[in-house]
């Protein structure tokens, strides 16, 4: 068993190293500060084990679950990634080689979407581990992309697949196929739209990122919503799946772990959104549309309501 | 069971009202910036049942300790509290009443020290309840309390009084007699020094907090330091109980909790730090100086070396 301090030293402190203001770790905190025209967006996710992820999963990959959920949490926002605060609290039967990996994860998703290590802090748990995060991201000042700004007649839009990450859950469960293991990817590594996110800023009238479900996730808009089944974008193997099993629909619709950018803009932006959606080389696809009412419904081919809603995934 | 999106709602989001950027904790993320000339300090903790507190502690107590404990993490960086979030992750066994003087807890904490709730998560665990929070100070730029900066001649100081917090934990584990409850007191609400250390700035060449007991937290300066036994500032009760019983003093010298600011100045700005401790209404006990070797001696009333070293309390 390694110990907190050299833990600490040997894993985290070079993770945090690009970052003056994290003193190597060895403060009692970090310090930044933003531009003169900025603000900072603060997001902040738990994930525990055998909640959110398997007590098995590798941790190079867990580590880019977690710092990848809240950097979803950030592009939702519209803000530039900049740092992050990782709290662990390992079970006592924790390795070396697991920590040595699980930091290589985050390294791994550090140097994609550029954002360091600030700070944090490591404890022990005698229940299942136990990760908190908090991303810290930049934006300009009043340009955050709110949740509830949606209005009658917005086109709602995602960005990249939906219910890959549902199917992906289920693979992982051993209750669908997956052979060449896409699904999966897709479930254990988000690919935060970050980049989207901040293009999206002074274009979307609302956005969110779906980690709940699409369902649930579009009832956080506050406002009723049309959606066509025949629109979403899926992925090939998230087609065939449905294709196959159209009880899978449920999980496309009600499942989690996407971390897809869901959104809304003005009828008359689309040219616009479409040109910076190919300049940040993310696929956006109009989904439906904001209605009047406060009802969220999925329609068919035939633009009848379809059958199957669910409440999404809930923690509680 | 109280559902997550209510206990949010219900219970958090009256914490948030101050805070026009957590969107009433409706959003993916809360939104805060600084002055100018200044930069945010961010400090996390965890506090998990079983090993930073005890599952039956109090809700409205326990409330206070976790943001207290951020608090005083600020302080010792020299930071002005300004926002926070909190994760909370609830076994399932939580009540609604619980989760109501927790939040009351918040709000004293929150109106005491001028702090208000951002943003956050909510999660259930099977596991032991577990929180994590992370706080956000302001700074003029480049002031932050270092840590590593005392040099040997620097004398030694420590804010309140020591060892109430390890001796509180023995009260409570029925270990020690604590008529008036001052001791357990002490030990479940930290009294966060922030005035004292935004008026250390610019002043103290090292400060930190006195969370794993005064000895482990000492290694901390990473230099040498030579204490005096007979120079640390006790309260009544464990003067008392440290005369009744001399064994005490281990853990006076190695227990944690106390939360009392641990710093250094040079020595011809005492009469500046007695001026400026006055108008924080903190008290400071001056309790050795730091010395050229690495090594920290506890010195008894002769001057000999108190023999009873322990190296505090670490969590692995």
């Amino acid at each position: 068993m390694i110990g907190e301090f050299q833990q600490i030293y040997k894993y985290m402190a070079p993770l945090a190293e690009k970052a003056e203001g994290a003193f190597a770790l060895r403060n009692d905190g970090g310090v930044f500060h933003h531009g003169e025209d900025e603000e900072i967006v603060v997001t902040t996710d738990t994930l525990i084990a055998g909640v959110h992820f398997f007590a098995d999963d590798p941790p190079f990959e867990l580590a880019q679950k977690i710092l990848g959920v809240n950097l979803s949490d950030l592009a939702a926002m519209g803000a530039t990634p900049r740092y992050y605060t990782l709290n662990t609290s390992y079970p006592g039967n924790i390795t070396e080689d697991w920590i040595a990996a699980f930091a290589r994860g985050l390294q791994t998703m550090q140097d994609r979407y550029g954002i360091t290590l600030l700070g944090g802090d490591t404890t022990r748990t005698h229940g299942p581990a136990c990760f908190s995060l908090s991303a810290f991201g930049s934006i300009t000042k009043g340009q955050a992309l709110p949740r509830l700004g949606a209005e009658q007649g917005d086109l709602i839009f995602v960005s990249g697949t939906v219910g890959d990450g549902a199917l992906g859950l289920l693979a992982k469960q051993g209750k669908l196929q997956d052979e060449t293991g896409f699904l999966q990817q897709r479930y254990h590594i988000p690919q935060p739209r970050c980049a989207l996110g901040v293009a999206l800023c002074g274009l979307a009238t609302a956005c969110l990122d779906i980690s709940d479900g699409l369902i649930c996730d579009l009832g956080h808009f506050n406002i009723g919503a049309d959606i066509h089944l025949s629109m979403l974008p899926l992925s090939e193997a998230t087609r065939n799946a449905v294709t196959q099993d159209s009880l899978l629909w449920h999980s496309v619709l009600n499942g989690g772990d996407d971390y897809e950018l869901l959104f809304c803009i003005k009828e008359d932006k689309v040219a616009e959104l479409l040109e910076r959606s190919q300049k940040t080389g993310t696929s956006v696809t109009q989904i439906g549309r904001i209605t009047g009412t406060h009802k969220i419904r999925i329609l068919d081919q035939n633009g009848h309501e379809y059958q199957e809603t669910g409440s999404g995934y809930r923690h509680f």
